[in-house]
């Protein structure tokens, strides 16, 4: 709980304008509301600047739907990630204008829309098959309204396709990388462009990938400053951070 | 290489204001510097922004001083990183107003001074341990011409430490977080921030820390959103990287 | 085998209460039931205080329900862990009475209740997907005659929801904490409780949390004292040593 | 921070015994004693029962001095672990009595002693090598005053060692067990006593022990239930818990 | 090749008995049968005593029942070892006196019996599910014509129930030891016994023991000696080697 | 780009043979087809030699259609790996003459064959079960113009079987040599041969082969000289550079 | 403790001959010596036929000074591994007539002599840096009073070296084999001899060998039959184990 | 053994002009010379092409020393890699010429030059840091008579600098590339060129490049085709198998 808050608490309890009890209850009531199973953050926006988002993946089906339920009446935009046609079908029934993005496996429900910066994010792939993480990426910053602009497949094995797109690319402010295999593709990033650089290690490979961790620890051992990494497969939260960084 | 450079050169062809020949040099010549043992990269601060930065961990003394003496003679401020006193006394030889910090382990040496950022930099560390990689990070972002304020000591055994500076620290435009062992710190930052938050695992631990391996896989894994992640005890990537976001 | 029980033994020899061919069976019969495919072990209550706990996972149908079915005889309550609905008809034929909780994929059949403790345990959860590890800590404490208070989803994403908890939690003897992905929280509990807590790795999270590696380093890597840890997702381990704890 | 203390700072504040101010000051103060470059945590006391602990290693000489010389200042016992006969010597020169012990590298300064609890800690080891790690245990448990009982080298190549002790054993409230190699040891332990086995595994070994990790990984897997596990070589992490189990 | 048969063949060369052109067909058909796929070792028998085996798993139907077929010509008994009831019916048409084993997954013929050694091999496991690498140790020594004694359920975790065995253990010539999860069971045995044993770990378990390589790194690093060790649930590596020191 | 392509293009923009717009679009339009999903690398052919092949293992049924369908209007042929026979069904339907090799998993379109080189490649595996990696470097092989000359089932176990074809093996110009489990063949191969050696690991063994990660090891690490290593299954890499090196 | 030990003393007390107590001693004091810091385990000979052996590794000098200098008293040969020559000077001190093998690292007291067995033992090592591993193995064999013959140096890169020795190495009863890097040297001797072959991996190697990772991998893996492991660089270990065997 | 030969000395037996003791002297006397310590594998050019290279890492001085004395009698160039000044000045004592390299660790002695191949080998390397492993690499290139050309620092960090080399680059017949931290360089090269790329892993880097393993696997996963790898820090083994294709 940060000082500010604190502070004007403090300030209306001593003005007994609250009382300890009213205290109690405010420290406490504002920041989450409580499901049987759940604690659902409502405090998060006010903290972080973003509302929480459903991690779709592992939750049972009547779980996510209570929680999406709940948001729904709230004037937040909902974001569901790792989630299925299946589950789609169900959130249909209760919010009929969510849209689903099967390759993303996003639903997304855009209640609010906020002045998108002028500025805007790139999204450059390495190749086809890392598509589901550079969508997740997408959608991602979209719903928390930025202008998205994606590259595909300029991978190092054909690295003149990136250098043709380069000049589009350095117009971003932010620039996410997704990129399978060895991962090579963020160095190259890195190296040509003035822009943070968020790169993604996917799991797309086979043999000595191990699951993603051959682009992962190529990633974090790149000799091109500028560039961080998130988690393997993690479009989310490097759609996330572009949107923080691309709203400074 | 960009196609507005491209583009240039291309025109001034045409125009015959350039030969082939000259054409050819000028995109060799303005690229790099050919020493025997390397190729400094003058292209880079137009292409990225920022100088080229020597890390001095593993290179001989007189390719060191060689490269200094070289860069020395721009109008660049030179940073060296992982570096010794002894380096330093030779570097003095050639630079005597060149600074040396061996907590951080880094030679500066200023030259020019840009306006800084109104914005400034939050570096959080979790333990005195951690001091060597938080000092690079620090030395780093100043060298770079950002305003620095620095946390230290705040990790999450006495996690109160660390809420009591929260107010002060969400004031930072970027946040860097520097803990080893199990890594939690950035976990807890991120969760109560609304600032892109760069964290660095480093290798302070023993027994299952495996060399920073359990902060590393903490970090990435971390259920907080808009952290990323450098490698371990990469203190210069997180300043250099919250430099570059610092000044967006 | 303890000296206490040898030399009963030795005693009731020399008395010549016993022939040696009896001291003999009674060191063998005493201590397990030979089964065709098992050797029940009966003298683990009195060894340990504790009866043999079934392990379901990767047991025959059939075997399983022997060892059901032979330890129904005797005046001990159940526990099936890592088991199924599947498994559970079939056990309900022998034991009408027993009960399954298809979240923590237990079945437990109780005959007999001792006093529990009045101290109680607290089982504090990271998040809604760690659950079945929590409820399997929960039903394992339960069976042994503990009273469990249960503090669900107050990971460190949003820490202010343990913060609230706090107060009743450390009202407990001893802290279960379940935690995923970078497996912070027990960090967090362990500083601020003087309680012995018990970490349970969970396997939750993908890509770089590798089945639960992270969780599991991180917390074995805590800068918190008086934290120790089980293995991944072995909730039944936290809930025993907790109980073992609780009844001291 | 916990409720309680929230409350009655509340209610100071509500009675206008404490400015808005002081509220603050009184939050901040009480917590930590910030010095230039660490932050003495002296709420630890309060909130976990024991008091900070100073980790030797990796800590500048000076740094360490200044720690020990301001807690000396107040009436609290103080354990310095792998530390070093130099630094005994000057620890020495601030605090004649310090005490150190060369095997468990460890310095130890009574000020105050309470009552031991009745009940006493066994710590039990595989092998002689172990010794330094179940000698760090054995401190940390004797300067939280525990009576300690210390049963060496009874390692499972020469079983019988160990049962011979098993009597003896059992009458401990809570057992730390110490073993590297494979470590096995607490696995038998673990079945055979009714009471909690902290388990240390030790960096003791070559080859496919891999630092530690084989002896980790084998009591993390450990088929004895009431088992649980701290980082390789943590002796101290093992006695504080031991400490906090014994007198619950 | 050894020396004996390429001298016997150079004296048939000298002698004018053989051709070079028949020497070369010497060399080269005795060794091995060619099929379309495959190079059956005919050779293996006379080299090292043993019949080729056929390793079920990832061979097409059809490429097996080839290779059965051409064995079952010779008067050679045959194993097929991780196979299933589906390719058992298959060879049944072929061979109708073959024998299955479904928790073994072998299949056995028996064409010849070979005398027995009179001592025999004691194959002792840690618990029931270990089982079916503990049959496929057993099935394996069987056919290569050894008595084979079976321990079952004999673990760690329960102690005494090996005690109680062990002078009947003892009498073997050489014993097997199948365990999984920490793998101790084999330094128990081995510390207590004056005969080689094999330990064969299992990838019974989950967590951290990592598809069993907890039970393989305690297994190598045991502090018992006279222990060596195969592969992971390499149950008929271990048959076979105790065949092959059984009849020493 | 390399420089020959640069200053063919600066000439015909000097001499005002090509606008600076028309060299733009030429350096953009020979190098890749743009299609919805992914960028055609047209360029390849002219830049390594070798026309591109379609990885077929996760991609959408209609992406790789597409592919196939645009490249066929070109006079390549083309090649599919890791695909299959549902795969196949629909590429017959665009491709009635394609060729599908089921244990290959490859789809081949031949529509060009060039002369073969006058030497050819050995392709050698240790077993039966690592014939679809042998298969996919055969046909990768084949497909570019080489004679493949195949030697199964000469693995390790029964070595003699590979010094009777050795004599043959020696002929070939390059040897790729296939092998799972410890993955010792290559160093055998390497010790006898002058030419060099490709090795494969591949995923076929279980336990402690990690999916091929001991055969990689184990060839990386190989004490033979001339043997350099591919990805874990990698038969189209060791195909592919196979023929490059035959083509030399 | 084994039963027939048992039934003797139970008997003793029986009859009158031995009290209570005097079993109790007797139970305690053949079974080791208690020294300050560790316990002698006398019985050990009995139990498993070899006497102990000191691991001079990581011991104090005067611990292990002690245990020589209990040892010398009895009729026992001692055999000391991974010491130094520093400990050799001390030890002579006591004992004039040891035996010091700088490059075995091994300390040998000999006090008695049993008559060999008339088969004997090869060791086979892959090249001259295995050699402290192999020497290791030679002297442990040859204290137990085995007869050992050497096959140095006839790794896989030139494997003719050993096939022209196979004709002896097939003459002997057990056969260790020591190899690093890719350890692939058991493989090809286990394919050829009809006799246990015990595989000892060391870490002689670089960058992928992980400190004897590669060659252990590899060995464990190993196509041929009748080859089991020990732990790398264990040269001890395979040396007892081949005496256990070849005494049968 | 190679067919030809044995046919040969078949021949020769047969015709008398070879008795049986001589032919089995032949096949081993012209194989290897045996010192007391070694076997040196006089066979090998013969077999590969190429003499024996003395790995000079970990032998003892006298051994290396022996060993160049021996060699130095024939007329075969000598290589020692890995190798010290301190060793060079006793080799010097014996082989006045020899020339050392101390930045590639290796002694050079020529003693015949044969003719180079028209065509030559390229050595690229990523930074100045990789030099050591760089110069090894060429170092053994020319022992073997080639014509090596070098091109240092050309890394992605600023990939700019390779791609002005890139024209000269690609006229070699065979590439090694050299390359530390993330290991992007091979897949840059491999995507360009039409020649065979040797990846060479080296263990430049910190942290998460964990000794060479983040190059290692990355180039291992490359997307670009071509490419194959050898050992961490192998140059030795890139710079043998660039001289045999370089040779073909």
């Amino acid at each position: 709980m940060n000082e500010t808050i604190l502070k004007q608490v403090l300030n209306q309890v001593k003005e007994g304008k609250l009382s300890i009890d009213e205290a109690m209850i405010q420290f406490r009531d504002f920041e989450y509301k409580e499901l049987d199973f759940a604690k659902i953050d409502n405090h998060r926006q006010l903290r972080t600047g973003y509302p929480e988002v459903i991690f779709g993946q592992g939750k049972a089906n009547e779980h996510l739907l209570s929680i999406v339920e709940y948001m729904n009446q709230r004037e937040n935009n909902i974001l569901v990630t790792r989630t299925t046609a299946e589950v789609y079908e169900l959130v249909k029934g209760i919010v009929p204008d969510a849209v689903f993005d099967p390759l993303a496996r996003t639903i997304t429900i855009r209640k609010v829309s906020t002045q998108k910066p002028e500025s805007h994010i790139a999204v450059v792939s390495a190749g086809t098959s890392d598509m589901p993480v550079t969508l997740e990426a997408v959608r991602t910053a979209e719903i928390f309204d930025n202008e998205v602009r994606v590259y595909n497949d300029v991978g190092v094995a054909g690295i003149h396709r990136f250098y043709d797109k380069l000049g589009e690319i350095k117009k971003a402010r932010v620039i996410v990388v997704v990129a399978g295999m060895e991962g090579a593709l963020p160095s190259i990033v890195g190296g040509v462009v003035d822009k943070p650089v968020i790169a993604v290690p996917t799991s797309v490979g086979y043999g000595a990938s191990f699951g993603g961790l051959s682009a992962l620890l190529g990633m974090l051992t790149s000799c091109a400053s500028g560039v961080s990494v998130v988690n393997i497969d993690n479009g989310f939260g490097a759609g996330y951070l572009a949107s923080m960084i691309n709203k400074l």
